[in-house]
């Protein structure tokens, strides 16, 4: 049993493991060092605290029952020693010893330990550009970060924001400068949809749409080229356009801190991740590491994967206080999912986006349905859009992504399908997964089944469609190559008839049968109905019948709405 | 490939099992013939209808695209013929015909098939007392209960109700009676708590107490003896006691519709659910069933189950639907997974209760966390308690049950373990589970994480502690055998040492390993904190101290409080 176990990094993942070490051999000592003043923060909160949602900076620091995680707390509560304004200047792996220095004195000293966990954390990802460190340009990765930025917007000297990267944070710091504070606020973003690493162009386009109904501005395919300014940020320069900006948020994305374990000569990735096995153990086997430094096992892609979440941290930080009292904990890996809420919307999902699976080499299929999100009779349903990827072979779900207006309904089918993937999880496991059912809740059979029974039906070569953004495409060249037609009713049908004379067609899908002679057999025949269902049905009857090239928009108009591209919108 | 499919009802899994079958064989025919005038319609949202969140009972019956599903939509749309007000008086296996009534005309007939579905559903179960046939007694298991339940209230000719059980329905409609229509609502129910086949009493007192406070009156451990009243019901007569009421409601569960198949000589269960293999065929290859009318695997406890739900309707409809096509889809069976809305709460659940663990042989334990729905401070929070049985050899979970104010998160929660039970789950899954974090939706360390890792903890022998039920009953003895030591901060604990002096003490957590001294190590230590983290720690100390009998109570102070326990409640 180890005597003196040293952590470096002080937030998230090290008192995890410090604290759960302690539970299991309460008499052995713990030592843990921070270069920051401040310890132990939920730094996923800060957002929330910009926007004001979090009132008061040390509730971040607080625990559930209100007792600030500093120094003090951690001796009288924990009998665990925390050191900070201590950097970790170097470890010598063989004298077992950690040279730290003093912030505040400068002085230098060494700490021995028996096993050394390091949790240095990540960096905000620099750009490297003229201007980057202007008064007026922040990250927002720590508390110091959150206050000064804060300041700025509260004290009124920000009118007009520039936010860089549309990934989680970007997007979350839109959102409160923009709903919260009224900036005006503008997105730039390198690759061509928002959260680009984390869900389809088709639902990204929802996403920018709720985004731009709430007024903030989008760029993509744009690439920063320098902030300006007169000793401080007034404008933000791209490849394609000048912004003007008093604050910008840098949020391009992190990279793992893993220098002192490079420097140690641990295993590194190359981007620099502390590589680690199963048991959270570096190649050197007295030292462990996981949370944002390190990476970790992708259970969808079998590779490894960085993934700085503080959920993440948290239970690998278990894994490892239960290996430093002498367990065989292991961490399984992670299946990669997230939520996030975008004023009132939300986004969720976990493993690959359809792109990624490509990009992966999967032979992969993507099945988007829309669907509301409780009983479709019952009051305060909305609509609420899965996307899944599943493998053409085995069948296994690679990803799957959503998009609604009620969170937490969101959340627990993402949460589900994530569970069963870290298992494994095909397309058939979604059709008859049990997701309580109750209408205020869920469906007889809920969207987290259709998606599957889509997934199944287009695997055995039923249902092929096209998604909201293909159709998009197809509808720009008005009935050249295609024949579109409305299986709604009339009254649904009839103000795009009449807005698209000679392109839009209808025919109630309840009468199909008996119309089939209105259908051109030379044509691509585009079904279109609400969400997909009468458009699958219709798309049955039409094959029946011996028409060749029939397509079913997947989503129907309900996600051309949610996309903004309803044919019909002004 | 069959050329006549004939089934028989037409509630749920009948127009399931038609319509999959229809979209695989199109030039197939289907006939599903039924009692009622009244097909496909959503059985489950009738409490809904009668609180008047469903404002018209057609809502019950279209599609979420405002359609009608009666004959006309199942012939034009799904090209299905629909025989209502038809019953199937016999099964001639032989001849493959089933003969018929029209219940209109009384006019005799026979229907050939080629393969047959029984989709007879369920019947509420009877009680056998005198006046159970009186006016104002209703069942509430079709549309006909709905519409004359309604009446009666909505015309005013009900002040007062009884509801005769306490499972899904009878609170359901309790609720709907007493917040939407202000009746005086009282439940009899004949076990010593409510949901008594869903949750553990633990989590009763919590829904009871909310109840209470909702003015419904609850009544345990009676039996309902007879419906009294003057050519209408006037009175609920128990064992124990006479109750006023103008409307009686019948939720003493439902028996499975069983009795065509049994004379046809099919195998079906004592219970009278009829018997399926995993493709969901009766002991006739020629005739499947599914449903209400069947039994199906516990996926738990290897043995079947009669699980009446719209969900599994659906899902075993679309498994036959594939398999009257010469498919070979296949129902896994299901753990049970179920969600219900009671006013400002909710509960749900998947598996066993402890006490069902039990029965069933297990030696099982039960954990029981009260935690934040999200992150601690994020606003809008609230209090979620998740209780999991785990089997003590296997570490397998074996149920899970929930209670909290935000009923999608709660749903979530348990869905994403549901859907882990059917592919097999234990504790450690649990504490690994890659719940979607965002602090709007989750916690880093999320509820469902650290119920397993409390399950984990106590199949570890740490972590030993009481139920808030446990700790009521030792409570009551005063400190005669206990040492209740509160470990919260001494503003928390004032009230109740002023309120129990020599009985309640106190020691903040914190200060716990300097006074070990005021301790008493001739009783049993039982500690409370808010939640019992806290106490957990506090628990650890005095062990290591040498300390032998400490108990900690499980849910801590909050768990109390949500029963209505807490020791300085009015």
């Amino acid at each position: 049993m180890p005597q003196h176990v040293v952590i470096i990094g002080a937030v998230a993942l090290g008192p995890k493991a410090a604290c759960r070490f302690k539970r299991l051999v309460p008499d052995a000592k713990v030592t843990m060092i921070d270069r920051d003043a401040i310890v132990s923060y939920g730094g996923c909160g800060i957002p929330y605290f910009i926007s004001g949602d979090v009132s008061d900076l040390k509730e971040l620091r607080t625990t559930s029952f209100k007792l600030v995680r500093d120094e003090k707390f951690f001796h009288d509560c924990k009998d665990i020693d925390v050191l900070t304004r201590t950097e970790a200047l170097r470890i010598d792996r063989e004298a077992k010893r950690v040279h730290v220095r003093n912030l505040d004195t400068g002085a230098l000293s060494e700490i021995p330990y028996d096993k050394l966990v390091i949790a240095t954390g990540a960096a905000p990802r620099r750009l490297n550009i003229p201007g980057e460190d202007l008064p007026g340009v922040h990250a927002v990765a720590n508390l110091h970060d959150a206050t000064a930025v804060k300041d700025m917007i509260s004290s009124g000297s920000a009118g007009r924001a520039v936010v860089v990267g549309s990934g989680f944070i970007g997007l979350e710091v839109a959102e409160a400068l923009a709903d919260m504070w009224g900036l005006e606020v503008a997105v730039v973003e390198l690759m061509d949809h928002v959260l680009p690493r984390n869900i389809s162009p088709s639902l990204a386009r929802m996403a920018e749409h709720h985004l731009a109904e709430k007024g903030v501005e989008l760029y993509f395919g744009e690439k920063v080229l320098a902030v300006e300014g007169d000793g401080k940020a007034q404008r933000v320069v791209t490849d394609k356009r000048t912004l003007e900006a008093e604050l910008v948020i840098l949020a391009a994305g992190v990279v793992p801190s893993g220098e002192l374990a490079r420097e140690a000569g641990l295993a590194v990735s190359p981007r620099g991740g502390v590589l680690v096995d199963e048991f959270m153990r570096t190649s050197d086997p007295d030292i462990y590491s996981g949370g944002d430094c390190a990476e970790i096992k992708n259970v969808v892609t079998g590779g490894t994967m960085h993934l700085p979440l503080g959920s993440m941290a948290n239970r690998q930080g278990r894994v490892i206080g239960t290996n430093l009292a002498g367990g065989e904990a292991t961490f399984p890996g992670a299946v990669g999912s997230f939520a996030m809420k975008l004023f009132e919307r939300n986004v969720a999902g976990a493993g690959l986006t359809p792109e990624q699976a490509a990009q992966a080499g999967f032979d992969a299929l993507s099945a988007l349905v829309i669907q509301f999100d409780r009983a479709h009779f019952f009051p305060g349903k909305d609509l609420m859009t899965l996307e899944v990827t599943v493998d053409k072979k085995t069948r296994a779900v690679l990803g799957i992504q959503g998009f609604g207006s009620a969170g937490d309904a969101l959340v627990g089918r993402v949460g589900a399908v994530a569970a069963l993937m870290q298992k494994g999880c095909t397309a058939d496991d979604l059709s008859v997964l049990e997701y309580p059912y109750s209408p205020p809740f869920s469906s007889a059979m809920d969207i987290v089944n259709t998606v599957g029974t889509v997934a199944e039906n287009m695997l055995a070569g039923m249902n092929q469609g096209v998604s909201p953004e293909e159709f998009g495409r197809l509808f720009e060249q008005k009935g050249e190559a295609c024949f579109f037609l409305d299986c709604r009713e009339q009254d649904n049908a009839a103000p795009y008839l009449e807005r698209h004379p000679g392109v839009w067609h209808n025919i109630p899908q309840g009468q199909l049968r008996e119309r089939l002679g209105e259908i051109p057999r030379d044509k691509a025949v585009v079904l279109v109905c609400n969400t997909g269902i009468r458009s699958y049905e219709a798309q049955i009857t039409l094959e029946q019948a011996g028409f060749k090239d029939v397509l079913n928009l997947h989503g129907g108009m309900a996600a051309l709405k949610q996309s903004g591209e309803d044919p019909n919108a002004e």
